[in-house]
């Protein structure tokens, strides 16, 4: 059995542990959040049936490291946002244990990888970063596209689907309690690329954002424009978009935040031969609740994680470092024979 | 530079040296055949506009070892068929060099995988076996969906195109001079997956196999009916599908052979989370010319095999063992800043 952490317990770390009991390697021992309280309620509510472990042995404060130090914990799997959750907590729990998490500002992977690596190294843990479908097994396709078509154009398209990292970063905005993101996909781009054509795209030829925020109670309606350029603005995630932003009630926020699908594809396009004859590759995703699927990922990672560990390996990896047999909780010979 | 020889000049030998001759970090060192005289006239004939190299220089007869084992090769790619040529080569080459091959009999795997295990664990060397894309990246598909989806169901599907492997078996068969095999996909059990439902499909009932057969000459019109039965009772290949077998002439073979496009998909649906919600992949591809996508794939391979022989791995590998950054031509810099 893999001991696992759960550092985190919004949607995200809610969806791993449903992944966990639905891994017969993995077990639940600790759940670690800055609002144990709510984690409780939350716990007692809608978990129970898919854990057979107890709240009371498992929720921990994030600020009793005496008490969650002291657990069996073989990976911490850091169910944060990417925007202040993970630049913190990343590099802080490297320290005590190997980790996974899901960040996925882009932009900024290089030196999140870089800053992880080196305190993984020194403290002789593992860390996966950067997983999930995107950046992840999307990053993976692009990857294996590159590799065997040479000079294939990739392209990446999300959605429709709420995305929880524009969500989250959403939700960091001053005077904002709520809100969910919709990733929109241009649907005139796809066809262009599927049509054979290989377009330059920019960003927000690629993808529309539409944003449904709920305020603070309290917050003045002057305060509201002041709102929306915040979102509107914000860099890596907002300010490259046609972004939509619409204020809600609680009503509608709940109603819009009970299912919460995503999808997309990579795909590439390029020649082979001497003849320069087309290849195409595709892969896609649909996924009816996008923080399960994540925590899908996320807990599959920490089963290569634990056993990149084992091995003896430290440092910080991302899905491109490791061979999928790493990811499956099958035995070699299985593989071997029924997947090959 | 990593220097590759291509063992076996037919069709996927010569998709390996067109594929050599686009990724600029290979080169070619020898081609090493049972056929040199046939390889010299068509080497020169199709590809001396893609290669640097002279023919003279570069293709041996299999049976000169001590002339080829003199060459520099970093890794001999073994393009020969699954049926007869890679259980011999297979386990031989190993002795001398790292090697790449796409053995796809994939009821013999697991036995295969062992035996090239042992030589090549005895002899230093990294064999990277079975891959293409099916074998191959479709392998790695089906494990990253039974990996992050719990329970998954996988369906792979094939064509419609020409399989190189079957053709390659018909041919072995007394008294068929050349044959060509399209695999036919039945695009009702594709519909009714898509539909979202989960059969349980015989293999008969997702494939059927189309033959045609060129006999050689002097072959008695009274000994078709025998190629036929050895051609629909060859196990693995035939024997458990809806075969049909036309006798065609050798204007009409050479037609059919003029393009090889061939394609597939895995797709693969299941639940995750608590609420058992929906979930689906699906990895598609699409190549106009088969051999050179196999040939493209075993290249990108090579450049693994000789890394990890580089890091002191020895033994038999498949593509479930290895790091996509492996397969890639860029640095790790480049990977984390532009594929993730």
């Amino acid at each position: 059995m893999i001991d696992l952490a759960i550092v985190g317990y919004g949607n995200v770390g809610k969806g791993v542990q449903s992944a966990i009991a639905r891994n017969p390697d993995m077990n639940l021992s600790a759940i670690i959040t800055r609002n144990p309280e709510r984690a409780r309620k939350d716990f007692l509510g809608d978990f129970e049936k898919v854990t057979t472990v107890s709240c009371r042995n498992t929720i921990y404060d994030i600020k009793d490291k005496e008490r969650w130090q002291e657990k069996n914990i073989d990976v911490a799997i850091l169910c944060g946002g990417s925007k202040q959750d993970l630049p913190e907590q990343g590099p802080y729990f490297a320290r005590f244990f190997n980790t996974v998490d899901s960040f996925d500002t882009h932009a900024n992977i290089p030196e999140y990888f870089n800053k992880i690596d080196k305190i993984a190294k020194a403290k002789n843990t593992v860390s996966i970063i950067s997983t999930g479908w995107d950046p992840g097994i999307f990053s993976l396709e692009r990857v294996l596209a590159d590799s065997f078509v040479p000079e294939a154009k990739h392209y990446t398209f999300w959605g429709p689907g709420v995305s929880q990292g524009h969500s989250d970063a959403i939700r960091k905005v001053e005077g904002v309690e709520d809100a969910i993101q919709f990733t929109m996909p241009i649907q005139e781009a796809i066809d262009n690329i599927r049509a054979g054509n290989h377009p330059d795209l920019k960003t927000r030829e690629k993808h529309r954002r539409d944003c449904r925020v709920l305020v603070k109670p309290g917050v003045d309606i002057a305060d509201y424009e002041k709102i929306k350029h915040a979102i509107k603005t914000m860099p890596n995630y907002f300010a490259d978009y046609e972004t939509k932003v619409t204020f809600v009630d609680r009503k509608e926020m709940d109603k819009l935040k009970q299912a919460m699908p995503h999808g997309g594809f990579v795909i590439a396009t390029g020649t082979i031969g001497s003849n320069r004859n087309k290849a195409m590759t595709e892969y896609r995703c649909q996924w009816d609740s996008n923080p399960e699927a994540t925590g899908n990922i996320l807990v599959a990672h920490a089963r290569a994680a634990y056993r990149m560990s084992k091995e003896g390996k430290t440092g910080a990896f991302t899905i491109l470092d490791i061979p999928a047999s790493y990811l499956s909780i099958h035995s070699k010979e299985k593989l071997l024979k029924e997947f090959m």
